[in-house]
């Protein structure tokens, strides 16, 4: 499964793991690193203290090459780059923002740079800023997103159709299957995020990682529809409440990591995309790989040779 | 590319054109019939009279088998079964209702029984009633939708790994690209609609046409989230402006008829799922069918041989 992406990134499966902030740390990061897909340190939760700490954990637990990704909407402060390019760390995401603002800095320090877009506009202005590919998410997935949303199967198609550049499929991604798909869309990598937050190896409290195991493909919650920012979380009695809010806040954050890293569920959002009623367990983050490589594999095999015939 | 669907359904290629009121009819059906795929008449209309007619034109501009659709939120009479039956047609996909009330009948007919589903839950229901196929369709897609809408990435593999019967994967789907993907998700068909009202042999006006192939992927518009029936049209003055109503009707017949086959974008909606920013041109159906095909297999078969090596 060599593309241009593990081309790029100089991993071996090309599998991203979100950046999801408080939880994609060196823990999780790593346990994919050494299952050969590409870990991300986020740095959304603007703690960067922690990050510098992550990162240098990060050098203990693997010797693969890892990402750090810079959410523009929640890091203002453009020392984030040389933040980022003084931990030595040699790909980054971008996402949330205008791509012109980092991506030369970026691309001038030596780094890789994929900037995450959620429409085609968004993915030629990227191009235009000179990124070396694309994450193109869809409208499914958890997290930040385009009021707008598109799927994931009339995105990823239309921008890899109207670009030269790689592009990493994201949103709705799971396993072998949606990762098969991927490719034939046009893709040459997949990034999951509710999958991994559902992960062994993921921070967070087993009543999160419950509540995406016991979800249905219908139990996620798009809020924000007409107001920014967008996202979509699992549904849970206090998001369902809110849906029709026209301007929901993201809650105060003693909330949002006590949901996180001490269970509650009341009180701050669960982020999740609707891929959460296809996973049936936590599972570790290697199996989950593995599996869904040779899943993937063995599809694309099948449906060569019928297509063959 | 024999499916089961081919199968089922004694087609050339597992390509189904959607049942669009008042649009599906013979000229398209039958298009589509002599391209090899599957033409279905619609029933929505409701214009049993008129459907009479275009059966009728079918058997004299195709010697090739297509289908009828009953949506059972339009057609309330239980009649339209014998309808159905009497008119020997030998597929039906039942649609907006409840599985249970014309499968057994139609199946007892001997027809083929195919039951569209927005979720799991309405698929293994459909199953349980006995029907001979699924047609999975993703929120993405135009029409009349399940207002908690789950996109075609994540139902139509979720739906495959639960039911044993054949799926074709609607919504998204316009080319040989995501027909690849429908298939490496588990699908064994695809049917589109969007792309069906684009095409030449299509009897709406050219204006509706050109809206379908001028539009972005962010061109669409979803009715009735929090309603029933819940919709997804395309961007218009129109339609934008009633986006955040609490309850859209459908609005007037005529003002309907006069978008659809006069041009007048105003009044009415142009249904249409966010594939119409994959949409370019207005294209004969023969054209469209071959060139999927043909791409669908390329992509195949290149993703076959890496995934080989």
């Amino acid at each position: 499964m060599r593309t241009r992406v593990t081309e790029l990134l100089g991993c071996e499966l090309p599998i991203v793991q979100a950046p999801m902030g408080y939880i994609a740390r060196a823990q999780l990061a790593s346990a994919v690193c050494e299952a050969g897909g590409m870990g991300i340190i986020e740095t959304s939760s603007g703690r960067l203290d922690e990050v510098r700490d992550e990162i240098r954990k990060m050098r203990d637990l693997t010797t693969k090459p890892f990402g750090v990704n810079i959410a523009q909407l929640f890091v203002r402060d453009p020392s984030i780059v040389d933040f980022v390019v003084e931990q030595g760390v040699r790909f980054v995401t971008t996402s949330a923002g205008d791509p012109t603002k980092y991506t030369a800095l970026l691309k001038d320090a030596g780094l890789t740079v994929f900037h995450v877009v959620p429409t085609l506009r968004a993915a030629l202005k990227a191009v235009d800023a000179g990124v070396d590919g694309l994450v193109a998410e869809g409208g499914e997935g958890g997290g930040f997103k385009n009021p707008r949303d598109v799927s994931t199967m009339v995105l990823v198609p239309l921008v890899c159709s109207k670009v030269d550049v790689p592009v990493i499929a994201a949103g709705g991604i799971a396993d072998g299957r949606s990762m098969a798909a991927a490719f034939a869309l046009g893709a040459e990598g997949v990034q999951m995020g509710t999958r991994m937050v559902s992960a062994a190896e993921s921070p967070v409290h087993t009543n999160y990682k419950q509540l995406i195991v016991e979800s249905a493909e219908t139990d996620t919650v798009f809020l924000n529809r007409f107001a920014r920012p967008g996202f979509r979380v699992m549904r849970t009695p206090y998001s369902e409440a809110l849906e029709r809010e026209e301007q929901v806040p993201l809650g105060e954050l003693g909330k949002i990591l006590d949901l996180y890293f001490e269970g509650n569920l009341e009180g701050a959002f669960a982020f999740g995309g609707q891929v959460a009623g296809r996973i049936e367990a936590v599972r570790p983050v290697k199996e989950i790989l593995e599996e869904m490589t040779a899943d993937c594999r063995a599809i694309l095999v099948e449906w060569g040779k019928r297509a063959a015939e």
